[in-house]
């Protein structure tokens, strides 16, 4: 009687399935990769570590490592289904380059999700405005906006007031001492002073996108 | 040269203006609240407290206030242009009946601020499972999903499972004890186990509603 | 005369000795099991890293070792006391497959307590509802159920909507950022919604075992 | 098809419904307390503060009032059904007095709601360890032991080393500066040095009660 | 021997002394301000709140008070020393109109300590940039910039981006829930972005003038 | 003029000067262990890990190491000053086996600065509480009871129910989760339900036993 | 059995039995002090409010008060046996004005427990060091030296490094903000660099006083 | 036009450029490093560990590094523009040994910054108030003073009572157990008893360095 009540419709909405990578030994996250890889045309897992990708790669050398962004990535099968398109256009700022990483790993997830235009706009934090300002075009052009800042977080609420578009600020656990493994930019970004700003976990790139995707996909409705 | 930056662009995207309540006296909140109405069709001030409206009504009889949801509305005047309609469907749920207020004050403003279709789903929290299950389909058909839950926070998670829209978690300082003022909420919802979910500060419908609101808009552009 | 007030009547009620591994040499580890073999019928040390039992191993090599629940196990003397019988059911739910290494150390201390019937119903996390709904006969059936949550810590609460039996809930240390090591669910749990649920600490398999234990035998009094 | 489900299994267990006061308006509670007269033979609502119960009464002047536990009750209609007895013996131990009001709140809550033997046993606080002994053998005949305790939160590890029984701790807001409105006690509790003890939220004892209640339940399966 | 060590040198330094408020009964107020009025040209009594002014002024109707920044302020005595002047431009921001009590406080006490040129620029906080571009010539010219913001206090950063002059930041209580009484905003102005950045305690707008003061007072030697 | 002032006073109480290991190298560590000899009779450095003391070793063959309490010894040299005595008793109780090494780090210093009877009481932690009353005489023999305990740190209030001498608590970093480090215990230690118990920071076996020594000493005076 | 124990030894040392006023009501207060008045020479109860003096002053109007230190105190009957004298000097330092309400509880109650000479030496805050250097003497004489000290608590640390006596810091909840209701000083001292300092919880100098009492007789032995 | 509105002004000061390590490769710290070569007389980078550094060496034989401070420097080519002078005295105070790295951290960079007078005043802690008192003259010639200072941050509040500079507080992670990484000292530093004193991030010797020229160079306006 489950199927009436089809509390499993999230599982087939056409998005990849993603590998989350701590706790999984290197055997299971390449089994996983490559059971996905009839299923879906890109695979991918996240949160993988050098030296576990050494293992990865040691049993299938086809999946390929981004060591920055710590994301292993596979091709899918010729036959499987094409990731389906989603429209519009998502802007991932950061305001230093500590915070690349992170965005990076959000970048890279929309991608292989389908997002039509990512784009990526580093170190645009507001301790020199000028950097912002000079690409503000670029950015108010985007459906939604993420943007990845640790410290003092500021750069979501100076951003929030720039931009028609929502903002979901990843606050990142860059920084040391009172910067508290990212609790201070966490908290910072949820008072923000701007309105449209929602928060998600620190360091949390990947889920930013997939909420992301959520707000580009409802737009398509 | 700002005029160039535009940087005041988000002041003139057609949403009405709302008042914030705390700290303002309750002849300023009247005040604007009567300014405003030559510029918007609908005006309306947040968090007043039933005392601080005593003192409004006095000055101004026509603005009328809703004490559960702590907000004061004023209509606007006759040929005040008219808010601009955001299309789409806003779902409101709430855990228990606690956390009402802060869904009502979210309603309100939806509904003011021009969405089409807003609709509260109270006290459907989980230790029941079957009064979510059972509106399923309502919440379903929504654009934008807000949740409003205290305590141990868990409602979010739940539905962000059941649901392909985004979801945005707004923790209650509803609870004792461990609640910490909506501290255990929150943290728990910024770790959702489920995808799709971000998150705004504590009791802060507004602020859902204001993010929600760029989220349908950005579905039309 | 402290015989009189029987002071240590806990110490004689048949439950076998565990060894708390922490802070105890491989030497010591070793010693402390032999010696308890001939008093038990099976003798158990928790929380035992790799490394360790390496070293506990080459001392003595029928100690054997779950490397996942971290757990070393010995069998007793062939003329040690068996192990009294605990009489019912007892459920091990967990959220996520990182929960799992502390459901496996709560079931592995169960069976060797002498629980009966010990049901590990693992990934039933609310992420995706029907996984628990599917298996509900089964958790009913139970007398205590313990459930194994980090992250949001919302599968205690959906579990005590669902079931009679008592539910211990066991906060995880897994996951990052506002999971704060484990206080988010913790404090998550301690606010549930649902009534019947009582918590122990972070990462406590053993700790839940032995209360659980404590409820069976209540229930043979 | 939630018939098939049955979700909504534990609104049939036959426990009284009870009304938790706080958020409601004095007319709500009387008007709830009213509406279950005909289903139960007690009704009660927890946590109501004298001045509400002052406009209660004044609606409805056979609901009464315990001051100290801040409880309400109502004798349900004559031919309400009976509650149902829960079998066994349930202790309740304060570590002083000022934790007296949570405890009788769990007192009152397990009266009513048919525990057979209701034991409170006041003030044996562990700085004065003759007062605990004195009374060890009613404790002992326990088959849960409820154990209300803020400041140190030392007397449920005390206890849970004496008896057999299960322990629930409930940490109280009792104390003052680094008591940290019962956090102190709560995490002291969490860790507690002797097995069978599991925690509750801070002067949460209905909730306590209510696991109790689970557990004695539990036992006559 | 004290006076060879000098240890009161800062008791001659010719600032004025100021009275704190809190914990200090009214009588207490007037007659330690009475008593200041022959020693120096100007007195003042910070932190005192209505009620207490209003027994103060019925002991001495001179005293004057400004209920918004809650300070007492007295003539000296015609012939009480004048107070040194203190050259120097002090710039005082607020982001919000909330912050305006905290920026009131500490700019009185600048005038009446003999600061120059004393300017209060409020209500430019980063949500709507513009205000703050607009006013930059203003802040430039200043030798100190102190900058008072609560909720995600961003413009401290984003102020120290813009100006030469040492910043600092004075953190306030404004806001609810995740701003948890200031924390939030002090911890992001400790972490933040930008160089030149120091921090007082929250709401002290009283400490950060004494700070400001020393600093220009530096510039003078 | 410092002389006449005498603030170097504590420097001539004749008590042995003691290394702080943390943050020193192992060569400075041996030099100034070295340099001391001829001060005092015996030299004592304290918090030195295995490695580093390896490398001591090589340098000073003659320093000794325990390395249970982490703590380095050198005999003083012939004609060096001898200790005074301290009289009095000091007990050093500890909860479990894991808090073990602080005491005996305690102990070691205390024999070390003079003090007559130091006696070593081990694991009489409260979950079984025979163990401590089996041995009360001897602790209330003593003068000053140090109680050295981690996790719920239940043991201090419990004995200073016991005693008349006055209680030093020394929380220690046992324990997981929800110990949070040692906060657990130190909170609930200064929560104390008994009198007479002060508090030292977490694991500082040291510097209980420096406040030990100075209340011996003033029994002296 | 519990006499050969002699569990209850503490309560026959002597000293006065003093009442603890939260959670009391006004009758239950002066039920206790006149019932205590026939067994000891001087009674007294602490942290009472005026408004619950009033109501104690209707019962029995010979119960005094100081207002300032909230403490109520009772004569024993002519026929009660005196307070046995506590030989020693206790010095009883504040850093600020502020914190005197604290040192006065604790000043009464060591004069009411006998203490032959207790010195209250006020408002010597690390700020102006010459008002702690010039009354150094006097400090120095003391056996037991209490440091009453909110705010930044580095009185404490500064007093340790000067006098010879063992030194119990009471932090206080003096201040604001980052104060976080004496949360800041209890930290800082309980990291003292100085030895000899051990720490008692928040506004606790009643319980400091006991310990202080605890070393002064210590002496005697 | 944001030449117009001169947001880059801060860039163009004179301050030589400093690299933040962290984060960063050897390969990227010595490119940079490199590149600022021509544009300025001295180049730094801070925070760079040993292993960090081998690798940087191995690429560039000539930066220096600074194995204590974690600084690599590098001089700049002759005809890079000369380091302006900055006129004033600068003093660094240290409480222990323990906050000298720190303390070093912020003198090299005060002199590569062009500080004329930079003294460094080590272990002046107040458990032996004389050494402080001993160099007040020194400390009292400063325009500005930065005290580094762990554990119970009590330095700062000592120095500003005795200095009429402006206090720069730089609290450290020296410390253990209640020192909390370095909140503890953090803490008192914001609640500092005297006035004057202003605070920066934990261990953050390079920003209090940047703010003290801040206020030096606002001297020279």
């Amino acid at each position: 009687d489950f199927a009436k009540l089809d509390l499993g419709r999230t599982a087939r909405t056409g998005l990849p399935e993603v590998v989350w990578g701590p706790g999984k030994t290197p055997e299971q996250i390449a089994k996983i990769m490559l059971a996905l890889r009839d299923r879906q045309s890109a695979v991918m897992a996240t949160r993988v570590d050098p030296e576990v990708y050494e293992r990865i790669r040691a049993i299938e050398p086809s999946i390929e490592y981004d060591a920055f962004a710590r994301v292993c990535t596979l091709a899918g099968a010729p036959d499987a289904p094409p990731t389906p398109v989603v429209r519009g256009i998502l802007a991932v700022l950061t305001a230093g380059t500590a915070d690349l990483a992170v965005a990076e790993e959000a970048a890279i997830t929309a991608r292989l999700m389908g997002v039509e235009d990512v784009r990526l706009i580093a170190d645009v934090g507001v301790a020199g405005l000028q950097r912002l300002l000079s690409r503000l075009d670029e950015v108010r052009e985007a459906d939604v906006v993420m943007v990845v800042a640790g410290m003092d977080g500021a750069l979501p609420s100076v951003c929030a007031g720039l931009v028609d578009a929502p903002v979901i600020a990843v606050p990142t656990s860059v920084g040391y001492g009172a910067a508290m493994g990212g609790l201070s930019p966490l908290m910072a970004t949820l008072n923000s002073c701007a309105t449209g700003v929602t928060v998600v976990n620190i360091d949390n790139g990947f889920g930013a996108t997939m909420s992301a995707i959520k707000m580009l996909r409802a737009a398509e409705r």
